[in-house]
């Protein structure tokens, strides 16, 4: 008897490992070696990320001063179409955010200054729904990426769901609105 | 002879018709109604442009006081991305502007008056290359959109190349960069 609960629990250990993998394969965001993932959350920068849809854009003064955009993946895009809250497993949200620059070429044809382009890029956040696998943070895994290569900062990660949370279980825990 | 003439003229004159049509199918921004065109240009709001992908983004301050995605078709993608100058025919950028908004909520998380977003849609803004069709204006067909209703202003649609062409031909007299 013992010996039968050992395997059916190896059973279901195997099971739960199969899902774990059906979970990596269809978020895209698990995969590449530990070096390429974010600590705490596992995180890796999606396979062309680059190309996805635009959500929408900000600009963040102080000591971040970034403009940024917000693309998302077609499960995200959908989700944000059709206002669906929560997010479905296998959303993943890019935050692309570079540095806030003056435009010395706009203001010229302009006439007067008033123009802030992006200039080099800063980093890439990346956040991922899987509501099984990140149940303690909201059902989001979170990286930082610069020049591609994840931020091995554990301290860093773990800022990201204590700032998230304090946005409302209504918005899912996203700051970004879709912007028409 | 004389009448040979007029049919080889009229010959001519159709085939250039054809050709025009052809010119009208790829850029898929000159069909519907005149209403629905850009006066001066004939520039219609291109099927689809909301899902195009991103170049860059930027915030003018003044009187436009707006933040603005760029994002490009296909081809336009592609010419970014190679860093083809000038830009081929059939080359459509969407310039997509929001009113600039101090964000009350991300300033409630953050601590701190940092953070703006993107409130209502202005205007969208679309330029189209076709060489011969818009020779006299650097080869750039244009159209500003509220609402989906292109504005009828023909005053407003002399300032596009009247600013445009202040930028080096080196640039394609395009503003705007391509953000990694």
């Amino acid at each position: 008897m013992k010996r039968k609960f050992l395997v059916l629990s190896a059973t279901v250990s195997f099971l739960s490992g199969l899902a774990g993998i059906s979970v990596v394969a269809y978020a895209d965001s698990t995969q590449g070696t530990d070096a390429e993932r974010s600590p705490v959350f596992g995180v890796a920068l999606p396979h062309g990320y680059r190309e996805w849809q635009f959500v929408s854009i900000a600009h963040e003064e102080g000591d971040k001063a970034d403009i940024r955009v917000i693309l998302g993946n077609d499960v995200a895009m959908k989700a944000y179409r059709n206002g669906t809250i929560p997010f479905p497993d296998g959303t993943i949200i890019a935050r692309l955010a570079y540095k806030y620059e003056s435009s010395a070429r706009n203001n010229a044809v302009f006439g007067r200054a008033q123009s802030y382009i992006a200039g080099e890029p800063t980093n890439v956040q990346i956040e991922v729904k899987d509501s099984k696998r990140y149940a303690s943070t909201g059902g989001w895994g979170y990286g930082q990426f610069e020049n591609g290569k994840a931020n091995p900062s554990v301290q860093l990660m773990n800022t990201c769901f204590a700032c998230h949370t304090k946005l409302s279980p209504q918005d899912d825990f996203i700051f970004t609105k879709y912007s028409k």
